[in-house]
Formats: C-alpha cells, structure tokens, sequence
C-alpha cells in the first residue's frame, strides 16, 4: 500500500530582493513546510527570487508544472516592487483584474484610515479568475487562483492566511517523524544508519550532527508516512546503537 | 559609467530535507548573501532542494549557467545521506576522486578520535580536479570545483568557510543602501516612492512596512553601487516626505 499511494507536493517561490541581499532573514519556508506537512502535503522545492517579473515568471511556471500545489509568499502590497499579482498573470496567460470582493474589503478597511487611492487599490488586483485567501490583519488579502495559492512577505500575515486555508487543500498522508540522539560522531555509525534505512523501506534516516557542551552528538531523524513502519525502524536504530556500544536516547538530544 | 559596468552574481543551492521539513530553519541564505555583498558579487537565485541527485544536478546546472559563481550548502559528512559530492561530480562530468591533502587533514584530525574509517573518508572525496576551503573547525574543508564552492550545511562551520574564501574572489562594486524610515501606510506613499525610484537612474527602493508600537511604519531602502548616486537618492526621497507633510528618520526606524 504504502509503496504505490499518492504523495502530494508543493513547491514555493519566495519574492523579493530583501531576502537575496541578506537584509531580512526568511521565515516563510519553515512555517509553509510545517504547514503543509500537516495538510498531508510535501514542500519538494523553493526558490528564492528577486523583485523582477522574468524571475517570478520562470520560478512559477517551473514549479507548478511539477507540484500539485504552488505557493508564493512577497510583492502583493500597495508599492511599485510588488509586482506578484502581474507577474502570475503573465505566467499563467490570464489578464489581471480588479476583484470586487477584495476591492470592497479595502474600502471598509480605508473607510477610517484616509479612504481607498489608487495605490491602494493595488492590493485588489488578481489574476483573473482568482478566489481570495482571508486576511484579518490588514486591507490585502490572499489570492487562490486553480492550485497558486499567493501569500504575503510578512510572516505572521502569512501564518494567518494558512490557517485561514487550513484543512481546504486535499493532501494524503502527513509524514511522521520519529528522532533518536546519541552523543557521537556521525562517522562513527554512518555504516550502521545506511544499514537500517536499508532494512526498513518507506523510511529515510537523516543525520543531523551537534557539537555542545564540549562533545560530539547526532539527532537521527526517521520520516515515514506509516506510524507502525516509523516505530520498528526507530526501535530497531536504538537496538543498533546499544550492539554497538552506544547510548540511544529516544526523542532526541 | 554605472550602466555599463559589470555586475557579478552568484546562485545559491541549499541542500536538505531538514530545510523543506521545516525541521531546520535556515540560515546560510543570509549570511551567504551578506557576504557575498561584501565581495561585490550579487546574490542572484536561490534553490532549496532535497536529497536527491537528480534535484541537486538540475539546481546546480540551471544556477551555475547564468551565474558568474554557484554556491551550494549542505550534505558534506560521511553519511549515506551525504550526496552533494556525487551529485556535483555527476552535475560537471567528472569522477568522484580522494583528495590526497584532504584525507592528509582527515588522519591528522582523527589521529586521536579513532582514526580514518571508510565513512569518515567519504568526507575527503572531491569532484576530480577541485581544491580544497580551509574547515577550521572539524576534519572536513569544503570544495572549490571551478567556480562552483561547495559549503557545509551547519551555518558555524560555512561561516569560517566563507572567512577563508574572503578577498579571493572576484567581484564588482559593492551594492550599497541606504535607508529612510517613516511612521506612514507604505500605499499613501506609493505614488512618491515610484516617482523618486523613476527619478534616480541607478537606483532601486524597496519598501518595507511594519506595524509597531500600535502604529503602522515602512522603511525605504535605497540601493546603488553609487555612493554619490544613492544620497542624492536618500536625499530626495527624504525631501519629498517633508514635502508631502511626512517625517523621514534617517537610518530607519
């Protein structure tokens, strides 16, 4: 079963010259992965672009051919560098639109704050045929158009939007985790961790080495989408350990 | 003068199923990038990829292409997670060969740590005809294949890497920036910031906003290889804040 069953991905595409200059630290990659993980859904690739539509275009239009899911996160706000909304358009052939559901939310939004202008206005432009994605914190929403789902830069913006798609994208299986520390060099048990990936299909062991309180240790984490596959290989790596001479110690160090 | 003058970019490839779980936050995109600043050369791309061969070869041939420098992070230990030497190797058309200085360093290192096994000599392999970066830090360098720099994934380790590269490659003119903070809705500046982008040739402005302190702020920032270039920039920009009735900070909020 395990071997033939559908496994849902999505690839993201991160906006913006500010993350490529190392001025603002991305941390939408880590929170739409452990989003997505828990609709079911695997994130298998990101890209990080600059502000320009030829780069957008090309991200997009090569991650989305080979995801069931595409998310991007920048460049939906009211200013000349968010360029998002245009550029999905232009990758998907569509023209741009003003919606009018987001329109009016904005000028709810403005009512007291100084009225819509036409820089606002931006902010309820989408590729046309889009649905939105509910913001709560602000005028700008999300915009879903088919399996394009466009976030904003702003993280905890972000973080309200999916919460706000949560349990609304089909996804299968969640991949479930399982760690095992032990303080030791990885070199030390690389012939055993490639072993007991080996004897237990449907799992992959990755080997995450530390180096604190003055020693040497490794986090071994075991993913599968199967809890009884995960738990065997997980108790037999510790088993490993122990023959070997080794303190495993289980949930990680 | 500045239009003709030559940029130089690098691409960055992050390896690692630990970054698309979310397990791990990543933190080279940063620092590389900073550095790279630094050097004169532009962080153009990013592509986070998995562990897999064929992901990290597409990745690899797609950024070194178009790029003057390829940059990668991750999946340089002795475990059978550790792919990205086989993956380049196959990427540039070369064999896989032990680097005699590296496995040198390596038995130097484990000389009193249970000496060189099979695992830990996977970390001396190298793409044929590459050089080694300097690891002060643990038994294994990074790897210089042609242009193409090949870094640990843990960002302490890739920090002393990117220190023992500095000054040795080369670049252009540094990017510089400079910033312009305002207590304002970037949308009712909009119009402003794209009329003094138009009016500076040279120069891009990024605007980023913010809510804090119960108030909604943005910061400007304003970039050039220009020093001249980009104050007149800061200057204008700061000038027609006022005009508009706004208060510009200087540096940034």
């Amino acid at each position: 079963m395990a071997a033939t069953e559908r496994i849902w991905t999505a690839g993201l595409v991160i906006i913006g010259d500010e993350i490529l200059s190392g001025r603002t630290q991305d941390k939408n990659i880590g929170q739409i992965a452990l989003w997505l993980n828990l609709q079911g859904i695997r994130l298998a690739e990101v890209r990080v672009v600059g502000d320009t539509v030829a780069a957008i275009v090309e991200a997009v239009n090569a991650l989305r051919a080979r995801n069931d899911y595409l998310f991007t996160t920048g460049g939906i706000g009211p200013t000349h560098d968010d360029i998002t909304v245009d550029a999905i358009a232009e990758a998907v052939g569509v023209p741009v639109a003003v919606h009018p559901t987001a329109r009016a939310a904005l000028e709810r939004y403005y009512a007291t704050r100084g009225g819509v202008t036409e820089a606002r206005l931006r902010m309820a432009r989408v590729p046309e045929g889009a649905d939105l994605i509910e913001n709560r914190m602000s005028g700008a929403p999300g915009i879903r158009w088919g399996n394009i789902f466009i976030m904003a830069g702003v993280p905890h913006i972000t973080a309200m939007m999916l919460d706000a798609l949560s349990g609304s994208i089909e996804g299968g299986k969640p991949l479930l985790s399982e760690t095992v520390g032990c303080w030791v060099a990885e070199s030390e048990v690389a012939d055993l961790l490639a072993a007991t990936e080996k004897g237990h299909p449907g799992c992959q062991i990755g080997s995450y080495p530390f180096f604190r309180e003055g020693k040497v240790g490794a986090n071994f984490v075991i993913r599968s989408t199967e809890r009884a596959v995960l738990e065997s290989c997980r108790d037999d790596l510790a088993a490993r350990l122990i023959a070997a001479g080794r303190t495993p110690v289980p949930g990680g160090i």
